[in-house]
């Protein structure tokens, strides 16, 4: 007997628990502070109107024998599947229904894909980064090459033709960094995946906070897409679902390797491994893309984008470099004064009583850079901002 | 790039496409027969009124910015881990706390389980079997030895001490044969387990069907069973929930492998790979072990089970030779006179117009056996059992 030793070769990470540990430590100290939170990747509104009303149908259906559902299709109900499609048709992505595999969110997609990839491919992902990409592949003991995303490439890394990767990970706009590539940029990755065979797994988690229609949502906007890339996307971020859990991924039927469709491996994977996501939550998914539904959690999307504006206006104002907060909730800036990332940690708690996520936790090329999130509450964003301000500006 | 290459070795399962093909064509064929389905492995039942009271209570909450969850353990919410443990407690199990990890269904468990073992681990699974233990080895290049479950052994297989196994798949009550281990031989099981260092995977997804207090519903009521066992529930049979989706997997800390505690590697596995079952749906499981939940279900439940008496009493009638249908909603029966399970298949779709579920479809050894599910309506199920026994004994 024997386990998955490559767990072992897995760090330890400590970002969120260390933030936690800080946080309270200062709290107990000075239980007189009021701390402002801006360091979250959780949403804070709660569900739109229009999915509560879908959800409670759904829970009314299955307490009554005629209109109880018990197993359903593995890969999603076709009127969510329908739906996903109307939502990809009206920014000019046609997906056929057989392309779309409804889940429990993009996390677990993120991770089970890999299942269908032979061991021995290599992997290229951006340095910063959404840890779990890393994780995952470190799990499956497969080698890891990092690009690397710096201020001098706005973040925004292009291919290297000299480095031959098999899977490729880009998240756009990104976690942490808010970066946002444009159409041009992605064509420049699908060109050098189809070049090298190479599967590009794009994390479309945060395309709904695209504000210009001239950027890319969706991976599938660019020419050859179809051939080389499977993109996964969540109602986590679009309609608050963090702790409701649906999600979806796409591939396309173009998608072969090895002479195997890979959407034939992953119907397969997720027949084998996966029951479906539950209806009562497929139904409130559904909801979201009604008229009225888009109306309501536009109205949410707007809320938070209005605190990232609040918060990229501020740092403008300090003449503080960033990235996002324009396309994306999150605004990723340079410590001012060269500092480090858990030196202006501290600084901010103790100053200001603000709490943000140091860029260092997120890869190398983090160090000297840091987190602020939109999902917090407007007053609370708008007084975090002015006490930065105080503190930075005096 | 290669895909893994492991998944080109699955053999298709036509077992469900087949019958549903035979089902349609004979309907066709014979548009006025009224075909009663005993084959189906899922519930017909809707959730029970204090489930479904908890779910509306729980989608209200997630309309309220002050009662709003967004991320939530992954492992699962305390109060599903208390009222779980408070049922394993009431058959003589005690658990801690971060023994219990809450997921969205049994299924996925077994499947991703194997993550945490290593890939040269000797598999040992009964034929006939959910084929769920076998594809999943199979994705993952592992290799699978088979032990003979038959009518000699009254499908029941003991441990064989010439052979060495790593991983054991025991399910119990059993898919798809309905029989039912006791102690003593669960216990060669545990003592044979703790010898070779190997780990049971334990399915207990239809433990809530023993009516014998003597026979075991969990592998922990085996002493010895902490240092070598895993366990997987569901509420998909107790609760209706196969639609809504939620189960557990308990790994008790003794459960040591290279050094290495299992429970740690399953919260990695969970907290990289997966993001934590709906709120929602969790709400609506725990309501499950209330007193009023528990007197609803078991209603439910003794709606089956009076199914599965049926059946077997039948059975006994005609002297057929069968195992399950007194702590299962599966009746496993003996093909008569010798017929193949296809066979008998054809002649009770033709001759009774009733669908069962050809045992050869669940392996080798399932051939010339036949099942039988008390899953159905009472008053079909009934009418099903005389068509039989007009068919067979006339």
């Amino acid at each position: 007997m024997e386990i998955n030793r490559h767990y072992l070769e897995l760090q330890d990470s400590y970002l969120f628990s260390t933030i936690g540990k800080k946080v309270n430590e200062y709290q107990k100290a000075h239980p007189e502070a009021n701390i402002i939170r801006l360091g979250i990747g959780d949403v804070t509104l709660p569900l739109c109107r229009e999915v509560i009303t879908a959800l409670h149908g759904a829970v009314e259906e299955m307490g009554v024998k005629e209109t109880f559902r018990g197993y359903g299709p593995e890969q999603g109900y076709d009127f969510l599947n329908d739906a996903i499609r109307g939502y990809y048709g009206e920014h000019g992505v046609k997906l056929e229904a057989n392309e779309i595999f409804v889940s429990d969110g993009a996390k677990s997609d993120l991770g089970n894909i890999l299942d269908i990839f032979g061991q021995d491919n290599r992997v290229l992902i951006p340095d910063p980064v959404y840890p779990v990409y890393v994780d995952t592949n470190i799990m499956a003991g497969r080698k890891v090459l990092f690009m690397d995303a710096t201020a001098e490439n706005g973040f925004l890394p292009l291919p290297d033709r000299n480095i031959k990767a098999d899977l490729i990970y880009i998240c756009s706009p990104n976690n942490p960094t808010g970066a946002v590539y444009n159409r041009q940029q992605l064509k420049e990755w699908v060109d050098y995946a189809n070049e090298q065979n190479a599967v590009i797994l794009f994390d479309a988690a945060y395309e709904c906070f695209i504000q210009d229609p001239g950027l890319p949502r969706s991976i599938f906007e660019i020419e050859g897409a179809r051939t080389c890339a499977i993109e996964f996307c969540s109602f986590s971020k679009i309609a608050g679902f963090t702790g409701t859990r649906c999600g979806y991924t796409v591939i396309p039927s173009e998608l072969v390797r090895d002479g195997t469709p890979l959407q034939k491996l992953w119907l397969r994977r997720q027949t084998t491994k996966f029951n479906g996501t539950s209806y009562i939550v497929q139904r409130g998914a559904a909801a979201v893309f009604t008229q009225e539904g888009q109306r309501q959690i536009r109205e949410n999307l707007g809320y938070y984008m209005e605190n990232a504006r609040t918060i990229a206006a501020a740092m403008e104002e300090m003449g503080i470099w960033f990235t996002g907060g324009k396309h994306s909730p999150y605004i990723w800036l340079k410590c001012p004064n060269g500092m480090k990332s858990w030196d202006f940690f501290d600084l901010l708690l103790e100053k200001a009583n603000v709490v943000g996520t140091p860029g260092a936790g997120f890869g190398k090329n983090g160090e000297g850079f840091f987190r602020l999130t939109a999902f917090g509450d407007k007053q609370n964003t708008a007084e975090a901002v002015e006490r930065i301000k105080k503190l930075l500006t005096k």
